[in-house]
């Protein structure tokens, strides 16, 4: 096992009602600015929740955060916060509002010449404004991490950062949203929970069998109960159970003193860069030719995920990688997701146009051991077509 | 699936070398209790590590802990804190120590007639001292919990108290401190941790397979690790997982959204107090006597533990279940610990003399569905004399 830090103090308030309780989380005296996104919330009775919740405090509201929260968009929110001396952030949304609110809490008080520099530069965030969630989508796992991505839209780039200055401080986490949702968000939530739990998984072995265990307790949970809550999203307990995934597949405990590989997602985000696709969609298409190209180097973890994951028993060790292959695609699939670049109507240059766009960045030499380079990012793409 | 609040904040530093990282985490300008046991601590070489990684502060210390912390040894800190203005605990130790020093952080700022009534009459923990720990035995997950076990030696009482207060903020775990660990205390912290994961998993199901899942990882991990250890405690690895397994067992996570049933350890807790064995020598004692006595309410989940955990297939669930208890008991015996009561000399009386304190104390109908009465009690004492 590697050394790690682990650290997580985000309190999840998990359950039925539990949207009502988060006043009681936040400072007291504060000021509020309530951050969601195209107002689905104001059609599924969660505006109603929050702002009957937080009745008792000032705050005002910033609302239109996109699917691929744009910088662009967040940095009006700063004007607000200055008018209105808002010391409080509180998203109300998925993945999306809830980077966009992460990186609005740390450009608020960033002090270098533009708050585009903690993307572009990495330049590290020294305080942000406090930070609270109420989740209407499991998906990213950013409820309960220090994760945030964001694109410029001027420049055509979807870049990352981490901070532990951005974890929220509490997330209210009510598995009943998930009702509302459409079929689509909850596919994609399904896959990018699986997605981030591989990608700290399928590496190689460092002697951590817990780790390994509940990384694998989450992908088993996720095939079980994620049909089941496309089937019927009124099912409380399959809901309860797939959100729950959704925050331990990033929170920090899988990733703890494993290795991880993070290019599907990195590859992915080019993807949706240039071409709008969704973020889960693009893992679909990434992974598998993660797996393939890079079989050689995760062999040892790709077995153990066929046999415990997906129950294949060969002898063949070529046969077994090639099967879980399959069954990993076969999964995307079920839930409705499409895995090729073609079922989008990407074109095959994108493979090249990825490739030189990474290696221009300098973004290449990535994954566990730094072996996916250029050529290798392009193969990746080239065989998903 | 339960509603739950999850909450845990202790920063954790694992692997070798982290005891030298411990200043970092501590508030500039503190002046530091330093807390500890028996004085094993000077022979192995942490005190060295723990006292040359705080020499920028001004500390104090005050040594002595007992296993099965005492009331009267930890009230006699309060005169030093007070006399030194200590506004930080650091706990370097074990379960014994780290619990020690909770109660103390908390006595400290205690308000009421005497600290005490925290124990005897539950009374809230309003405010406590900070504290940081350094892990010497795992076992207790003291570490990364707000829990706490005290004594009287005057009343032979056994009693326990929980505070957010008195989370630690930091742990340093270097699985290393285990190569000098006694064989007894790493068997005793096995059983410990594993007993702490079946009475968060050994109720009746609530439709939590995360939940589940991680706790039969927990399980099989200590399992399979558990023996590495003993045998080897200079296998680096082996221990890493073990200690990791101990943290993770009583962290909150594989309880949160589940019934839990802690009647093997408050059964426990009274053999201690009146006869003075060690806390994992009283579990392996008590735990095989509730899974039978309470067999029927724990039916579906005992079948459950039986075959995922100890690969029992059986038609005849009775079979089963005796089998799964028998396995259980192997273990313990494997790692070398006794389970019956006699084995301690023990007198069969105890049935009645510890059935009778709890029915006086009023701690009785306990467990998950406060069916573990009196009768209960004594029986479960009885078929394990």
């Amino acid at each position: 096992m590697k050394n790690f830090v682990f650290y997580n103090h985000t309190k999840i308030l998990f359950g039925k009602g539990q949207i009502a309780l988060i006043a009681g989380e936040i400072p007291e005296d504060s000021k509020i600015l309530l951050v969601y996104g195209g107002g689905s919330i104001k059609n599924n009775g969660i505006y109603e929740q929050v702002t009957d919740a937080i009745s008792d405090f000032e705050y005002y509201e910033f609302g239109g955060i996109e699917p691929n929260p744009s910088y662009e968009k967040c940095m009006k929110a700063l004007e607000l916060i200055e008018e209105y001396e808002i010391d409080f952030i509180l998203a109300v949304g998925g993945g999306s509002v809830i980077d966009g609110a992460k990186f609005i809490a740390a450009a608020a008080l960033y002090d270098g010449t533009e708050p585009w520099e903690i993307l572009s530069h990495n330049e590290e965030v020294i305080e942000a404004l406090p930070l609270g969630v109420v989740l209407t989508l499991p998906a990213t796992g950013t409820e309960s991490n220090g994760n945030s991505v964001i694109s410029r839209i001027e420049y055509k780039e979807k870049l990352a950062f981490s901070s532990p200055e951005v974890l929220p401080l509490f997330a209210a986490l009510d598995p009943q949203v998930i009702e509302t949702l459409p079929a689509k968000q909850i596919s994609n939530g399904i896959i990018d929970a699986f997605v981030h739990v591989i990608e700290q998984y399928l590496t190689y072995p460092v002697n951590a069998p817990l780790q390994d265990r509940f990384a694998e307790s989450i992908m088993l949970t996720l095939i079980e109960e994620g049909p089941k809550v496309l089937k019927d999203p009124t099912n409380y307990d399959a809901c309860a159970n797939f959100m729950w995934c959704t925050t331990m597949a990033l929170n920090g405990l899988v990733g703890s003193g494993v290795p991880g590989d993070w290019s599907s997602h990195n590859i992915g985000h080019e993807i949706t860069a240039l071409y709008g696709l969704d973020h889960a969609q693009t893992l679909a298409i990434v992974l598998p030719g993660v797996m393939k190209v890079m079989k050689e180097s995760k062999k040892e973890k790709i077995i153990q995920y066929a046999e415990r994951i997906w129950g294949i028993k060969n002898q063949n060790e070529e046969e077994t990688i090639k099967a879980a292959i399959e069954k990993t695609i076969g999964f995307f699939e079920l839930l409705g997701v499409k895995s090729r670049l073609s079922d989008y109507g990407i074109p095959v240059t994108a493979a090249d146009e990825i490739a030189d766009r990474m290696e221009e960045r300098g973004d290449i030499n990535i994954g566990e051991h730094k072996l996916v380079g250029v050529d290798e990012i392009r193969k990746i793409l080239e065989i998903r077509f």
